[in-house]
């Protein structure tokens, strides 16, 4: 995902559906990566020519080795570059003047290591656009395409991958090895998978776009420490999650893992607020490690989607059905209600002993007859949308038919079955080894219920409208006007007054105020602002008015304004050392309302990235605010307040009415329309804007922008 | 964990050392559990004699086989039954007459299924009782003792456990299937099983007891569902942790898990609160699942505890070292700063593209003799408390080598290691198999770092001065009279004025309050109250007094005190409907002050719960509080508030004098106190006390007290 380039997804087939590869630094030495590549290629039957490259050899693993690729006779689609670091150009050049179409580099020394690998890299790139070959890599572990007629494993990984419908990104080579491991273990089947290294050339957004039209791509997952271009990566991502799920592990997800992921990779890492905001907002499902990741895709690969969270739990044992019970409410999933007629079917069945309340509990013994008769019951409950099946085998290993059993009835349902053995590592290995392939098979029940959780989430984003970014009439160019003084002026920061300007040229209501000097002032001013008012000292020495006595709220005459003027004046000349004093702020005041905060703050790496929370100490000390990418859709708005631990406050507590959220979205969105039309705008606060019950009564109390003039 | 009864550990050997064993139910039939029961015995070479008793066989197994136990010649110590549940009284009886010292009741047909069940297991101590036998069960999967001397495997589980120096209790006979499987494929090793079942005799707190005085234990792990008397628990619990260290999972944790633990077992599962108070106010670490259970155990059963939290990550790739860091912060874990020396030697070893700042990154086709050598360094450094050491295979495949090093290199020193190998399901099993006893090895990062904050949580208790329960002189009498005046007044509630006698008869101190009826009492009332006051409009009619203005606070004199006595009544007779109003509460008040509040609720298993947390919204939105079981000391009521969310207001938000938390520590403890001296309070809410800069402005302001007076 690197910088903004011509996408032209096609010219991946060159990558990944090569008719011949050479092997530049193929190598008799054993253990080498250079054999071990070209062994791959071999092993894995690659459907087309190999051709080992290297200058000091014969004969490599049995074929013809050349000196150089442009002493080949035949055309070469795809070269792997795996040569010391000094001679990568001299190996790139020649590729281009062979007419090959796509490059991996496996070799390190670029980018990563800073210095003269920083020119290495941009050189390297020099030769592949003069002409016209794309890159994977440099500093990467290869790329693997299992489709029939293709059948390329370009890596150096000791596993061999099973064909399947996964494409796989990789950010890290290491990782890439550990995902190429675990996958094969599980029996998950690979479609793509690329270690994108550097990503120099082709960023993992190209890839997504290319997979976004693979036929033999179904699920799609990423391990990821950066992202290069997120406008990007939003865009493919939002159209991609809508055809196939995508999962992904970011890490760098800590202040401290952060700064392991820069020393690593050398890559920005977005500050991981950021990174949940971007994947959440893009339908991507964010997985905790690699193996959660694995959890999830083992679920989505061979079982429909659910249609709802409720779940049937079928069991031989009490104990893991109370295990799985428990991880329900956390993964957003309930137990399901079974009706009167299931209860009914399974009780006649099932022995007196047994529980036909869901969690179902057949009893010890239970055998493949059980099982086989009580999914189909449980399948066939309108009121069941997934079914999670527990077993643990007593003593009669019983372990295949019963997999069969579920299995089978599975494949006769659209509705998904997750199943859970907990038996001895023999046992659990064959019943993956036979099944894995059309039944998701875990040994713990909280991680079929994890992915369970992941499903009903990734059905519920397909279901919802993702919303729309409402575009408001607003006076675009009186807040331009503004932002140009604040420049003339040589100034970053608007004054208040300015801050109004602006919000209020975009529509946001500002709250009325008047600085009020002395008492005579008083009672044109507060005719002004109108009742309720409330008021506050006004002075430079006094930071924390509301300590001193200096704000009085719930005036509602003008008796008690000149009442509060007095007492207020006087609380403040009477502090030692005494302060100096401007006046008294005459404020409308909305009573029963939520004072919420509107801010913005820019990302290095994401942009402006939008918040919303409550005001008060739950910014201050709970920090429960939501963060969005900017552009933002009503929904975002909406499910930014859903989101918030305050947000019983806005549904009315205590019998109370509820307040006007509508009002506070629409201020957030024409915040995001602000962002979007200058682009000066680095940090932006509206604290607090106060939502009452009537949308007419909503208003900000206190703002402030900050821009940076060179953006003007 | 049933219901108090003489506990006499030692009788405990009758179970888990025998001389001989009966097996009353061994059958001829393959698959059933009498057979497999009576073979695991054989196979695992139990020390003692074992004797099949079958009134239908002549000889199983290849043993003779006796009618009943009555006809074996010799002494029986231990009899296993596991005879069809009509048959299991006379089995018993039978067994008692014998002089059988101990049973293990595999037969299920109890309390948990109810009706005549609940008689069988009466009748089934009855007979215990009466002649002195000990019984494990019914309705269990049976006992293990590995010891040499012993080896006795009495369950029917289809895994052989390894000798080893876990203690594990297990609840579900399921789980303990589950359990012993997991065990065994982890290398984990057991010195004692227990599938405690009903347990109407022996209790988990009667094992926990026995294990406490056992050489051979040295980490006891259970496997729980309920608590059959929390208080025994507790203080055996205590004591064990402080020798042993205690890994628990407890399942029922969420609502709808509790429903499914109730229909199991009929145990009355304990609400979950009230379960993770308990156990980590007795020291015992909980795990959330059973593969974190293990993963925990493998660290704690071959590693040294670390004297700090200070981690140092070796690693031959960024990716898995990324994934580490990321962890460390949520498992109370931080990145080591490396000393200045420990840098040089690294950069002095390793290639000038590695990585010497920590994470350790050694690079790609680092081998065994890299690892040994950084490990060396990275172990001697004083800033480092325990190391991670990564690896993920490339290429040659050096797993056993390094491995071996990294397991040498721990050896050499008392600081724990933990090792994440990535590798394919063959080698990381071999390396497993070779290393496991020495070394913890997980497949993920994740799992290596939440053993490791595991073993620092358990080592900063070991450290942490458990605290006192401090006794004050109070006024007791005084308490006891105001109960019983409840309750010769037929009543339940304490009234505000009897509530306020009792706190202040306990030290807690109470704001002055006066109802002023009309405003010529009001000179008099405030003179007794004093400044800054508040006051209250006082009306059945209005619960939300601040919603319709019925309240105003900060009054500094007597004119303010009948301004706003004026206002409040003015606004209060303005509402529609007319209000019943009895006149206006005068109230201390302190400025600058925090609400808080202290509660005590009596939960049914656990007897009473006290909670502390801030007020407000604090408590009724985010419920932001902490609980402790009864009786707690000074340590915990610190720990109760150093928990809370809400924990930075008190101590002193944007340069504000922190609060006097010590005063709300005196009150909770005062509460701990009254609750112990007074069972008859079922509940009690002091909402709020204000925490104010000084303690002698802490107070509380409002509370309530209701009783069971039955119980007086």
């Amino acid at each position: 995902m690197s910088a903004e380039k011509p996408a032209a997804p096609h010219t991946l087939d060159g990558l990944f559906r090569p008719r011949s590869v050479a092997v530049i630094g193929a190598s008799r030495r054993p253990g080498s990566l250079g054999r071990s590549l070209l062994r791959n290629l071999f092993l894995f039957e690659f459907e087309g020519k190999v051709f080992p490259v290297n200058p000091r050899a014969d004969v490599i693993l049995s074929s013809k080795a050349y000196r150089s690729v442009l002493e080949i006779p035949d055309d070469v689609d795809l070269a792997i570059i795996i040569v010391p670091r000094d001679h990568t150009l001299r190996a790139l050049e020649e590729c281009g003047l062979k007419g090959v179409k796509g490059v991996v580099v496996i070799s390190s020394g670029f980018r990563e290591v800073g210095g003269e690998g920083l020119e290495r890299e941009r050189r390297a790139v020099e030769i592949c656009r003069r002409y016209g070959m794309r890159m994977i890599g440099p500093n990467c572990m290869g790329i693997i395409n299992t489709e029939e007629g293709v059948r390329l494993n370009a890596t150096f990984s000791p596993t061999m991958p099973r064909p399947g419908r996964i494409g796989f990104l990789s950010q890290s080579g290491a990782m890439g090895v550990a995902i190429l491991n675990h996958a094969r273990s599980l029996g998950l089947g690979i479609s793509m998978f690329a270690s994108m290294g550097n990503k120099a050339d082709v960023s993992g957004n190209d890839l997504l776009e290319y997979w976004e039209g693979d036929e033999g791509t179904r699920l799609v997952l990423m391990y990821l420490e950066s992202f290069g271009n997120p406008r990007k990566f939003t865009q493919i991502a939002r159209r991609l999650t809508r055809k196939k799920p995508v999962i992904a592990v970011k890490s760098g997800r800590t202040a401290a893992g952060a700064a392991a992921a820069a020393s690593h990779t050398g890559a920005l890492a977005g500050s991981d607020v950021a990174v949940d905001a971007l994947l959440s907002q893009c339908g991507v499902l964010r997985a905790d490690s690699v193996e959660d990741l694995f959890d999830m895709a083992l679920a989505f690969t061979s079982q429909s989607l659910p249609r709802g969270n409720r779940v049937a739990v079928l069991t031989d044992a009490g104990g893991p059905a109370i295990m799985a019970t428990d991880a329900l409410p956390s993964a957003g999933l309930v137990m399901a209600e079974l009706s009167a007629e299931t209860k009914a079917a399974l009780a006649a069945d099932l022995s007196p002993d047994a529980s036909v309340k869901n969690p179902i509990d057949m009893l010890g013994h239970s055998n493949h007859i059980d099982y086989a008769r009580c999914l189909d019951l449980v399948l066939a409950d309108v009121n069941v949308d997934a079914v999670i099946a527990l077993y643990v085998p007593p003593v009669a290993d019983e372990a295949i038919p019963v997999a069969r059993a579920i299995a089978d009835g599975s494949g006769t349902s659209d509705k998904p079955v997750l199943c859970v053995f907990m038996a001895r590592d023999e046992v659990l290995d064959s019943v993956k080894r036979e099944f894995g392939a059309r039944l998701p098979i875990y040994e713990f029940p909280e991680s079929a219920v994890q992915a369970l959780g992941a499903m009903v989430r990734y059905e519920a984003m397909l279901e919802r409208d993702p919303g729309t970014t409402p575009v408001f009439d607003v006076d675009r160019e009186t807040a331009a006007g503004v932002f140009r003084a604040v420049k003339d002026g040589d100034r970053k920061n608007l004054t208040l007054d300015e801050s109004r300007q602006v919000f209020e040229a975009y529509g946001i209501p500002f709250a009325k105020s008047r600085l009020c000097r002395s008492r005579e002032e008083l009672a044109e001013l507060a005719g002004d602002v109108g009742y309720p008012m409330v008021i506050k000292i006004t002075s430079p020495d006094i930071i924390h008015k509301t300590d001193v006595g200096g704000v009085i709220a719930g005036i509602r005459s003008f008796e008690e304004a000149q009442d509060a003027f007095d007492r207020v004046m006087a609380r403040a000349e009477a502090l030692v050392p005494a302060p100096r004093i401007d006046g008294v702020l005459l404020q409308e005041m909305r009573e029963n309302a939520q004072e919420m905060i509107v801010g913005v703050t820019t990302d290095l790496n994401f942009g402006p990235l939008l918040m919303a929370g409550l005001g008060g100490i739950f910014v201050e000390v709970l920090k429960d605010v939501a963060f969005r990418i900017h552009p933002i859709t009503d929904r975002d708005a909406s499910a930014m307040i859903e989101g918030l631990r305050g947000a019983p406050l806005l549904r009315g507590l205590r019998g109370r009415p509820p307040l006007c959220v509508d009002a506070y979205v629409d201020a957030l969105l024409r915040v995001s329309q602000l962002v979007s039309d200058h682009e000066c705008i680095l940090e932006l606060d509206i604290n607090p804007f106060m939502v009452a019950v009537e949308a007419e009564q909503c208003m900000a109390v206190d703002g402030r922008i900050r821009i940076d003039p060179e953006l003007l």
